[in-house]
């Protein structure tokens, strides 16, 4: 069997651009990671694909797979459920399969702590003004809204304290590079590195 | 004043090819990194220059220094000094410049110890095969000192655990883009971008 995948959790404050970079990573030719698909609650927006973008669930089915212990994290967002199914991550991740997560900050705070051997990445914006201007640009909330979300992005980024690495995203090219440089130096760290490389010495190596 | 530059080691057991990495990367064009020159008691090698190669010092002179607490590092190596001046290095850290070392594992331990925000890398063989190979292969070392050397190199890269990253030098080029790599990745570290983020962010962050 062969070793078991790296699990890359994207994540970053409301209004980032977190799926934007995102899409970006998985749009490249040479892209190799499993996307994981979130479940959420919330309703569909102009564009999106239930099976694509997320699993689009009632509150009631979302409800009982936290029940059955099927979520490998959750959060409560703006009235709604977002999370991640554990199943297919657990395949991938057993199969060898490096899995890429794009997730809240209060989920990706729950991987951590199942997954202390992910990779972190938190995306922040250049500044906060350029926030703001992303939360108002979506179009689709009112000002009470913009306000809201503001506040809660602002304590969302004294969160990147927790992660391994941060990503301004000033530019999606620019951030998706760092975020593919940074998967590829992750892979030499001693910690990654090290067990199957003493596999390869073999005996020579105590 | 700008921020205190990075500190980067790069390691390795004896005879893996640190110094052709280093000198690679030093040749090329995109370099900004500021080279702390070793010194050693060892005498000169066919080709070497003093104050580039090493700076080339009496075993009286290397112990004065030692007395002095004017090293950042030392170690004997094979009847030999080695070490690092600290002077130089604190002098370009101060001033925000990058600092590339390139010396043998046990001095890289006792700089990890000095300074634990250093980028410790450790350069190791494809496998100990190829690593006689190259120990022999440099031709100024008799059978019996060749067996204390390859014994030296496999209790060396048991030190690998120590390490930040490992990267394995197949072929120089490789080597040397991986550890470009790691050193890019490793500014987007949060524990060295966090505090000049928080300065730019201002008084929105608490």
């Amino acid at each position: 069997m062969s070793k078991r995948g790296m699990l890359i959790v994207l994540s970053g404050p409301s209004g980032v651009g977190k799926g934007t970079v995102r899409k970006a990573i998985f749009e490249q030719d040479d892209n190799k990671f499993h996307y994981s698909i979130s479940m959420t609650t919330r309703s569909m927006r102009k564009g999106e694909v239930d099976g694509k973008d997320y699993y689009f669930v009632s509150k009631a089915e979302f409800e009982k797979e936290i029940r059955n212990g099927g979520m490998l994290e959750y959060a409560q967002y703006v009235d709604n459920y977002y999370g991640t199914p554990l199943k297919y991550v657990n395949e991938m991740l057993d199969q060898g399969k490096d899995v890429f997560l794009e997730i809240e900050v209060n989920g990706a705070m729950q991987v951590r702590e199942k997954c202390p051997d992910g990779l972190f990445i938190f995306l922040t914006p250049p500044d906060l003004m350029e926030l703001r201007h992303r939360i108002s640009g979506r179009g689709t909330d009112d000002l009470a809204t913009i306000d809201k979300r503001m506040a809660k992005a602002v304590d969302e980024i004294e969160m990147m304290q927790n992660y391994d690495y941060a990503v301004v995203n000033d530019e999606v090219l620019n951030a998706v590079e760092k975020v593919k440089t940074i998967i590829r130096a992750e892979r030499w760290r001693v910690k990654r590195f090290l067990p199957d490389y003493k596999k390869r010495l073999g005996d020579d190596l105590k």
